[in-house]
């Protein structure tokens, strides 16, 4: 038996889009002699659809797209994931469901038990767990059908679930585990993937094929790296990440294979092309093409520029230079240079007009109140207004350039440099930004070095460093590391060794700026935790604050 | 048996606050001869603290807030919420507990089982259903323990459950039920609370006494309206809304009670009140008093301070007017009329000259292109950049004054008009900010009537009126609501008699707005589906759009 696997990349709600490609990809399929073609989880709608599952329009437009692939099925088996409605009142309306299409008929259809409800994932808003399995036999292959988190609770070692459904349907004594997921990326996934894949084959002693969606939803990348294994635990084939890809499998090779495949992995580079991915496709998906940035001679804004370029053209990027009288010269020439590095488009303007009239006019209020955060604000918001004037004059959707630390601690200003359409680097500690300007300029000096080497600073009072008031990244990032993504506590944080004192400055800093976090555009996820639709904190909380 | 309920205004991870205020409840039971006080679900943190839930080191709070509670436990039964710990490894981490105290020991403790996960709760994300059911008799009363939803599925009619906890305890026949809860409002949610606490006592025919939660945490508000029924369905007493409240009650007198008492409803009344508790607690629990506004002469500016005077006081408002040419002298005179009536600061900050400044940099990048919404969105982030500088220099909160219709269709300016750290009026629909007008001015004229009866202006080109591109605000909130409220797609929406294209325009600029409410402050919400954490869409998505 031929296996075809297609890792697409599906748009959410575009229903037409969806199942032409996946139509597109069945001719190819049958071109190519295969029986089966397998698809990736809720591929119909795009993943996650969110309360668009709500309505009920929307389901009739999944039931839709599923008669349109049946009607394909004539020749070839089509396995593919979308929303099934619950016949019975109890419970939620909607199963997350995969369909075996074949001969024009639905055969066989399994809904989803472990219905992750955690982090970014909200399915259990949605759906009802699967209490019944089944397997499905096809030309005499009889195959079990998982959906994504089905199969990541092997032997039910998983404390956040008490079944494990493939356990259920071995009475069946299936021969192969079809899964279609819809499994976003962080940096470290990838290997988790392969281990749980790994997991499932040593329980189960028969081939595996895996199938991811690729590409970004917003803020959520789906990486792809598809895989197929076989009984005895290699990974017969591993698709590439970040791309579109199909591939026909001889189930037989894969049964009695030798080979064992595995793409390298390393956190900057994969990093680097999920952001690229991610731009591309929320300029792609929302039908814009165009950014525009603002350019300071930091590391934040260069890095981000690079990204953009990479993702979009360096014709489709044009930045704002926009120094102050507290800017450094050698900030403007970097800007400058990495601007003619990359052949993107800049102008420059000087913000001191713009904030003497601000200053003028509110000078009556306030009075003889000395210079303070107010005034620096000013000036990050008017650069933030001359930003959204490209941006709405010329259609560039505005790019943001905060990194994960500083909004982590809410050293940024609402309105000015945290405005922005998307966020590109918000999930990118400091310390990570400077790994991925070393990347970018691995073939060559393409963001000025001074730019990289030159000790931080916002440039919104003289001869200010963010270390007068932070401290080192270094130090900075691993706290914050323990306790966003580990969520580890300030009494664990504390016996791990760091100061008292900062310990509990830094983590309250963290609690206080919930609110301005709240305002933020979407964040490109790349870690395990977020800020964004994955953390979700209380803004009037006192905890720790 | 006399049973105190105490209806509590909690704040979330501050459990020195809420143990200290629980503690002065049970000090004031045991001088009232009670024998047993009720508190809400969840008490000990406050509800819903979200993602703190993941932090082992609250859960360690939570617990030693019950030890706390226990201790005072020696004369009266305490009876509480708050989270617990699932002892089993497979399964969530979490129970939603209501504990039973007394003599210094937890004598027993039952779990929720019915785990509210739609809307603006998340409780399947942190929480394991409850598997095991009793009932706890205490000085001759046999007790059935719940935790709110718990009896929101009255034998099994709710079509979101499978259980319905209630007739799981009634083996052990028990003789009175005991709800704590945290139910956030909306303006027609007391008569569902009542609707639903009738048909448990129609079902089971034994006194039920309900404590919800007071007080808002960010956008929820908790309206109190706690309820004492008698076996017979009659409501024995229903506390008040929007304030804290405790009552002792003689069980026998509720058992053979004949009196039935309830307050009356009204809509526009219920979402006043709730907005000024609204304000009141976001300022109160992040430890602020003053606010500030932009006051343009129109209604939403209008109402949105009175609010804020009844909430904060008068004196704690300041707002800021900001003419600009296209600004009718009218404008100013209702503005300032407006001030003087409700006793709030003003000042005057014309906008010109900076919009000018702004002008002069962008003409050389602009060219000749046109004016445009460019052009209108210089004048609104002016305003916000204006705002914002009071905000940071006198420490007031800025109030965003956006009305629920223009938000659903993207009428305003991100970092302008859409600025602010509250969003007062952003769940009340145009149509009933006029009837919150009205509501204010039903002693006399405190909002000009000017303000109310002019047509609706942003004022941000000559003679710009919001009925030139936007239809009458009667009809788009009709559209509205059967969409957002009620979940009608554009065919259920047109089948009722509205436009066709009318509609699809409406929902679709509802939905490819979606990136702007992404990025705005936290509505207040009065409604059943607000713009926030309870309303999840993608932004990337193309349905409908």
């Amino acid at each position: 038996m031929k296996i075809a696997i297609a890792q697409l990349n599906y748009h959410i709600g575009n229903f037409e889009g969806n199942v032409s490609k996946m139509l597109e990809a069945i001719r190819w399929a049958e071109a190519q002699e295969a029986d089966l073609i397998c698809f990736s989880e809720l591929a119909t709608c795009g993943y996650p659809p969110r309360d668009f599952l709500e309505f009920d329009d929307f389901i009739t437009q999944c039931e839709a797209a599923i008669d349109r692939l049946k009607e394909a099925s004539n020749q070839i088996a089509v396995v593919v994931g979308s929303p099934s409605r619950n016949p019975v009142v109890e419970g939620k309306d909607l199963y997350n469901s995969v369909y075996f299409l074949y001969e024009n008929e639905i055969k066989f259809v399994q809904h989803k038990t472990l219905l992750p409800t955690y982090d970014v994932f909200d399915e259990y808003r949605y759906f009802e767990p699967a209490t019944e399995w089944g397997t499905y036999e096809f030309k005499g292959v009889r195959f079990s059908l998982t959906v994504c988190e089905d199969i990541w609770n092997v032997g039910n070692d998983n404390p956040l679930y008490t079944i494990c459904p493939l356990d259920e349907m071995q009475k069946d004594s299936p021969a192969c585990i079809l899964n279609v997921s819809a499994s976003p990326f962080n940096y470290d996934h990838a290997e988790s993937r392969i281990h749980v894949c790994k997991a499932n084959i040593a329980r189960y002693n028969i081939p595996m094929f895996y199938v991811n969606h690729v590409g970004a939803q917003t803020e959520l990348i789906f990486d792809g790296g598809s895989l197929v294994m076989s009984p005895n635990g290699d990974i017969f084939e591993e698709l590439p990440y970040f791309e579109e890809s199909m591939k026909v499998f001889d189930l037989e090779k894969v049964q009695n294979a030798t080979q064992s495949v595995e793409q390298p992995k390393d956190k900057i580079l994969e990093i680097h092309d999920a952001i690229v991915l991610g731009i591309k496709d929320y300029f792609g998906k929302l039908g814009f093409t165009k950014a525009v940035v603002g350019l300071s001679g930091g590391i934040d804004s260069a890095v981000t520029t690079a990204l953009a370029a990479r993702a979009l053209g360096p014709e489709n990027v044009r930045v704002l230079l926009m120094p102050s009288q507290f800017s450094s010269d050698h900030s403007v020439n970097d800007a400058v240079a990495l601007c003619e590095n990359f052949g993107v488009h800049y102008d420059i303007i000087a913000i001191k007009d713009v904030y003497d009239a601000f200053m003028d006019k509110l000078s009556p209020v306030f009075g003889d109140l000395p210079f303070n955060v107010t005034e620096e604000n000013i000036q990050a918001r008017t650069r933030g207004t001359l930003l959204m004037a490209i941006s709405n004059k010329f259609g560039n959707i505005l790019l943001n350039t905060s990194n994960k630390s500083e909004a982590a601690v809410g050293y940024g200003t609402l309105y000015g440099d945290m405005a922005g359409g998307l966020s590109v680097i918000g999930d990118v500690y400091k310390t990570d930004v400077f790994e991925l300007a070393r990347f970018i300029n691995k073939d060559g000096e393409l963001i000025p070095v001074n730019s990289i080497t030159k000790p931080p600073s916002a440039e919104l009072r003289p001869n200010q460093k963010d270390s007068d008031s932070l401290p080192e990244y270094d130090i900075l990032d691993k706290i914050l590391f323990h306790y966003i993504e580990e969520q580890q506590g300030p009494k664990e944080i504390i016996a791990m060794g760091y100061d008292d004192v900062l310990v509990k400055r830094i983590l309250r800093l963290v609690n206080i700026n919930e609110f301005k976090r709240h305002q933020t555009a979407p964040v490109l996820r790349v870690s395990s935790k977020a800020f964004g639709m994955g953390r979700r904190m209380p803004i009037v909380g006192k905890y720790l604050s």
